[in-house]
């Protein structure tokens, strides 16, 4: 059976794996990047300079997948991509786009031109990307199903799912993604937790231990274990990145009225984590010097006395 | 080569399942349980009436297993076993004591008869106890060199990790399940999330893919997948039951000034869902009614047209 040919825009991180993927698995790849024009072909995967070129050489009814950052630069692809396509093609955004934009886009593409917009949310990671990923299609059934048996073969068994309509895949992305900040968010704390213990514990050890038969074993302790191995220890800046889609979910959370406390902890957590200069504890320590006298700046001798004895019949941890 | 007795006191859902794979696999075990007399025995599972007994038909030196809660039992149980061992004899708590209680009464035990206690936190919960556990031992190398080969028999491949000194095996423990708490709540905001979606969600489905091939995957969204499906859905009350230890760890993390909001914020959503007659809300509606005639109860027409209209150029969920 021949394999069709499918586009990829943008061949970053996640698309340029997925592509790599593909094309070892005989898909016939085109793929476009504005900002890097000078990746290396392989077998089955062709770069082109320019969306009409690669609109050229895609069978109909053709089948690009977008993935770029989420935002603004979705609609502008979007509206280059528009004016080549034909009725009955398919255009699946693979990124983290908001499942709102997504529901828009869908119906904006339906009505204008009969193209349909299918919401991808993709997970696993790069090496998910490259060996076998994990998808959750939002869209209509009839153009879902003409992009299916790709998405089966470039997922893990079973690592597949139809969720519903358009933006309903996004969603479900996006509510993993939260469920993840929050296990990311938890996992740091106890790594927080071991590294401050009274004696000096083995992590990789516990972490190693932990993936075996407990009730936390996971892939982001099995992640977390050769992260750690790999940095000899936590040795990099107390500051994450992200790329601001959990905060779309703690919005629609108190638009939908549900309470998700530990993820929108987790998010504000990571943006603490890049204020080096964060202005509430400035602010507290000023009332509580104008109000008790309080010192500014630390006073470690105090601290000692005060949290590292014993408390109660219990004894508590020596220093660190 | 003839395989060793050791003793189990308490033959609750760890301690007896714990017992039955040992029996198993071919070590012999003498049971006692004060409260449930009348388990099955079992080939190489022997159960006697009293820890007299139990000694008795123990080789020396005497391993002797407790698995009760965690508390005032076990300075109980230690009580009534101590004028019953001799030195050398090794007492291994395999619950979830508090390990500056660990540290205590290793000491104690070490000075008064030269007996050792082991701190063994033992994960994977009842299927784990039966087929696989995870284990985190602390106490003297010595103490540990004598348990180690049966417990490596009883966890599953590298389920098994000696972490230092008396007091560390539950601590590892104690951080383990304050990883837990976070990871469960985070995956129970996402349930609720899943389930206030403006369309059905096949929610079994979505689990099962995000165990292949997502960054969430894990034993958890497993396991929650499993109940779903039990369950029909979540046709349980909305209340949760805990065994108290993770409170424990909020308060050495407030000695210790490590922040764990997430952790401790899990531990709070736990007791809130206890308390269906909170008081918060009844205070913060009493006062919003004094300054601004807020009104008591709910209303929902008023918060279906606040809320789940269109907001910006991002559709919101249609209602729920």
């Amino acid at each position: 059976m021949e394999k069709h040919t499918y586009g990829v825009v943008g061949l970053g991180k996640m698309g340029l794996n997925l592509a790599l993927q593909a094309a070892e698995k005989g898909y016939q790849i085109i793929g476009y990047d504005k900002y890097l024009p000078a990746q290396p072909e392989t077998e089955n995967l062709t770069l082109v300079n320019s969306l009409q070129e690669l609109i050229n050489k895609l069978d109909r009814p053709r089948k690009v997948f977008i993935y770029i950052p989420a935002g603004a630069a979705i609609d502008v692809v979007i509206g280059e991509l528009t004016p080549l396509l034909e009725e009955g093609d398919i255009i699946i955004d693979g990124g983290n786009s908001y499942w709102g934009d997504s529901i828009r886009r869908a119906k904006e593409l339906k009505a204008d031109k009969g193209i349909h917009l299918i919401d991808c949310g993709t997970s696993g990671g790069v090496s998910g990307a490259r060996n076998g990923a994990c998808f959750m299609i939002g869209g209509d059934k009839e153009a879902v199903s003409q992009i299916e048996g790709l998405l089966k073969d470039l997922s893990v068994p079973n690592g597949y799912t139809h969720t519903g309509a358009s933006g309903s895949g996004h969603f479900v992305k996006l509510v993993h993604n939260g469920i993840e900040f929050g296990m990311l968010q938890a996992i740091g704390e106890g790594m927080d937790l071991l590294a401050h213990y009274r004696e000096e514990l083995n992590i990789s050890e516990i972490l190693h231990t932990w993936n075996h038969g407990s009730v936390v074993r996971s892939w982001l302790i099995e992640l977390m274990k050769k992260l750690y191995d790999e940095k000899q220890g936590f040795n990099v800046p107390s500051y994450v990145e992200d790329t601001g889609e959990v905060n779309w979910l703690v919005t629609d959370a108190m638009h939908m009225e549900v309470s998700i406390p530990v993820i929108a902890q987790s998010v504000m957590q990571l943006i603490a984590s890049r204020d080096s200069e964060n202005i509430a504890p400035k602010a507290i320590a000023m009332m509580r010097n104008g109000f008790g006298g309080h010192p500014f700046g630390t006073d470690e001798g105090i601290r000692y006395e005060r949290h590292f004895g014993k408390v109660g019949g219990y004894e508590q941890p020596d220093s660190k």
